[in-house]
């Protein structure tokens, strides 16, 4: 899984049956500092997520089995809102 | 899934003949303020995206369980054709 | 699915035995323009390409289901041999 | 697989259930030399690995597959705890 | 699948029961003229490669389904060793 920011929404009407009532929000990757990396993709919301959030969210195969339906097409899907990261680099510099 | 713009079409009459049938789009990946990114790619069309539209698509395993013939090989497909983005970022540019 | 150019064959004898009778090629990945992108990679041949073709193929999960024997761990399939392919670009640039 | 090592832990109280008892540490990829490389990811840890750990782990859909509950959204497990990687380049420099 | 070359070994005596009695080579990517691309990955070794050989394998999915036990979490293994590579551009600079 990635961490990554939730920016902003997608919408789309003309879309297949299966992602009627998804949200999908525009996530972008960021680094362990909050830094952003590359380029914002698009994510189905399983876990209530809003604009602004940290999250971690994954971009394979598996995002489907996220959702009640998990035979879905859909590949990037939103896990968990991240509370708080905590690294080695972090620990040593509040000592 | 990631944001893309459809850029032209690609025709190929030696193929499998599950895609027979299926208009193959050129698909250019984009940022959220509609920049190109990276090289385009060869999706299945499935929810009658035309040249110039700005969609939603995917390029791994589940591309092809959009299909109705979902056991497909097919791996990029368009998901759905995008009205608009809204980010945190234009947002604030409103106000 | 990516648009490529075959630009070799790759011989292997010892190998797996789902291998033995399938063609092995080199495809460099090309742009819309015919431009090679990155490094070529190992594909199998299901369409009856040869040295010289413009493809289109995958390199993910589905690659197998091209094949009779879809239970099959190779990863990279030539989906079809692409015949053009029309951008808005050429279009606009014809007119 | 990929060679990584255990820089820090995330923390998501709002996450999906079958995330419930299952550690998340933050992983940075290395290379054979122990250099970092791209951009820490999260991963599930399944061989009790600790801060400070070298690693193999994998980020792809077999992740699911090496906990009890294989049928899981996650995509990044830790696989194992490298104890020392041996280079040809290492072999011939210690002559 | 990719064309690598093997060039170490790595040892984990921690690691999931399912990767006993499975030798976990170092493989480093190359292009068709043997240069070395991107970071070494670790890889399952089903076709008994060796140091310094030259192999095809692929990174994704299908890796596990090389084993006797294919429900297995890895994600490379090794297709087959090389016996050479013939480019197109390689046949037009001998004539």
């Amino acid at each position: 899984m990635k961490l990554g920011k939730i920016i902003g929404t997608v919408v789309s009407t003309q879309t297949l049956e299966c992602f009627e009532g998804i949200k999908l929000l525009l996530i972008q990757q960021i680094d362990e500092h909050g830094e952003p990396i590359g380029v914002p993709i698009v994510g189905m919301d399983v876990v209530q997520a809003g604009e602004g959030d940290t999250v971690f969210y994954e971009s394979s195969k598996e995002a489907g089995q996220a959702l009640k339906n998990w035979f879905h097409p859909g590949d990037v899907a939103i896990m968990g809102i991240v509370d708080h990261v905590d690294t080695i680099e972090k620990k040593s510099a509040e000592k």
